[in-house]
């Protein structure tokens, strides 16, 4: 990963929101910036300083995981090493993660600082998640072989699969094989959801046993090196006449998508182009969610493709496109795959079979 | 679950804080005091009133759920729906949660709420947290099958483990062993780390291989019901000199708090029955964290036991007792317990076998 360049966007960053450094908390962003993957800490860049700031747990993972910061020891007493930390740089202006900061620790280090009265806290609002949502060709290949693995975990479920088996045992067989491929933990809770229970987007296994005359959604992802792919098939066992109807609408609705998304697009733009189709359909009321979502060091991160998303599609961005149909008394179809936005047309990561 | 005591609990809690309502957004919160487990929403609890919003995705999840609460649909445009959402009970000093809503969040909430000039924000601290700490029998009991589970893993990896098998093995066979027992997701990625890896308190399974003659730190938690277990031994095939010596000093640091600790108590003195041990051998500095930490919904929750820590201990607390020492160049021992606080003493929910 070009660590070097990261920084270098995130310094050209301070100088255009007149910042004089940053502590960056959100954890994907300080794995962004650092290599350092730990559950807790700080960076604090500035235009000369790159300082790694965490407790005990993890100094020594901190130097290995991120040998160009400095690793500055963080205790229990924030208003002790929090003056510490910002006496190691020479900064007036410091800006803080407003989407991740809480409002009690913003009120603890404004206490702080206003003891010194030297600095003064900025808040910036998704600056690090704007330079994490062009992806470079490292980090498509390593969401590339994530997708691969849920692909064949895909297939690997719909071959094995069979009425009587509950949610729960086959999402098991499902993160069993994904981490036998090599995934990393996984990063969301998988979801397989038969009968009504598919009309929950977000359903949990349930010890509910699969029928063969009901759509089983499934919703699966690995990671790889810390990046995630994201995937949703629906199939039905026997194929009844109204499973055919809503996954033919919404099949219709994600290629007629994929095949239209184009650079420059927002993200309400590009979630029009499956609602129209979902609407026309007659069931509008029934597509609840947004379109999709950025996917890399996150599973859910920007851009954000749904109505009212301002979010520009640009090249190097990699996001899913997962229309959907929810009837509550039935069940649901969602179809779900990964794209990478390349001269300005999106190209299918994912290719389990639909 | 007595969610009718939880919730006049809570209400009691408004009175005394002088507020009329308060935003529950912290996700083991909201479970605490619904039942609904989905990954986004807010409860609205007033004296009279209790609102559940939530968006699409979860709003059939959060009936079936929480069938107490109003249900209230949120969609992507907070400026629309929180004033909606306001409109339906009368209060003017809402509370929220000032560790769990971030600046950004509070700055769209005040902007919102300026407009109409007739409700103001009050930062709130660790409310429900509070109400958390102290268990009901229900949960101690889910407590304890969650503690069965990790025990059972424990002896089950103790008898499988041998010289060769990787930390990245070993981690996954408990895993799939505490699955196929009944463990829900499990709460935390499991630590297998073997020499110099287990100097690292927080080790991430490596796909180093386990020698004969090194310590191997295992931390290991199932979930029963929303509910953690918490469990760390650290083990040596071989049981060399330097093995036996620490892991004494580690095992005589945590007998002896537990013999000692009783309720009053604050954390910062619990954790320091320990420390002295520790400091006594000369280890003091190789001690880096807190003796302990309040387990339930989440795995790490109030009350905390460490330097520093003013809370006091209080019967049917549930938290663990895990003295430890780390030595980069050789690696680490550190022993982990589940207690509860029964009529002024602990007592012991795990059992794995030291």
């Amino acid at each position: 990963m070009s660590l070097k360049n990261r920084i270098q966007r995130l310094r050209q960053g301070l100088v255009e929101r007149e910042i004089d450094g940053i502590l960056i908390s959100q954890p994907e962003n300080r794995r962004y910036l650092s290599g350092f993957d730990g559950s807790a800490g700080f960076l604090l860049v500035t235009p000369k300083d790159k300082i790694l700031a965490t407790d005990f747990r993890y100094t020594a993972q901190a130097r290995n995981q991120a040998p160009d910061y400095e690793i500055f020891l963080v205790t229990n007493d924030i208003t002790k090493w929090f003056p510490k930390l910002l006496a190691e740089v020479d900064i007036k202006r410091l800006g803080f993660e407003a989407g991740h900061v809480s409002f009690a620790l913003h009120r603890q280090l404004c206490d702080i600082l206003n003891k010194g009265k030297s600095h003064r806290l900025i808040p910036v609002d998704g600056m690090v998640e704007s330079l994490r949502a062009i992806k470079e060709p490292e980090e498509i290949e390593l969401i590339t072989k994530a997708a691969e693995i849920a692909d064949a975990a895909m297939e690997y479920i719909k071959d094995k699969i069979q009425p009587g088996m509950t949610e729960r045992e086959a999402a098991w067989e499902i993160e069993g094989f994904m981490r036998e491929k090599g995934s990393d933990t996984i990063p969301f809770d998988i979801i397989v959801a038969s009968g009504k229970n598919s009309a929950l987007p977000h359903a949990q296994p349930s010890t509910k046993a699969i029928n063969s005359d009901e759509p089983i959604m499934i919703d699966i992802g690995a990671r790889i090196g810390g990046y995630c792919s994201d995937l949703s098939r629906t199939i039905c066992l026997d194929t009844p006449g109204t499973f055919k109807k809503l996954y033919d609408i919404v099949l219709g609705a994600q290629l007629g998508a994929m095949a239209i998304i184009k650079e420059g697009m927002t993200g309400a733009e590009a979630d029009n182009l499956s609602r129209v189709i979902i609407e026309q359909a007659g069931y509008g009321e029934a597509f609840g969610h947004g379109l999709g979502h950025g996917v890399g060091l996150a599973p859910h991160e920007p851009p954000r493709l749904g109505p009212n998303s301002s979010d520009q599609l640009a090249n190097s961005m990699v996001f899913t496109i997962e229309p959907g149909i929810y009837l509550e008394e039935w069940g649901g179809v969602r179809i779900e795959d990964l794209v990478v936005m390349e001269n300005g047309k999106v190209r299918q990561i994912s290719n389990a079979k639909k």
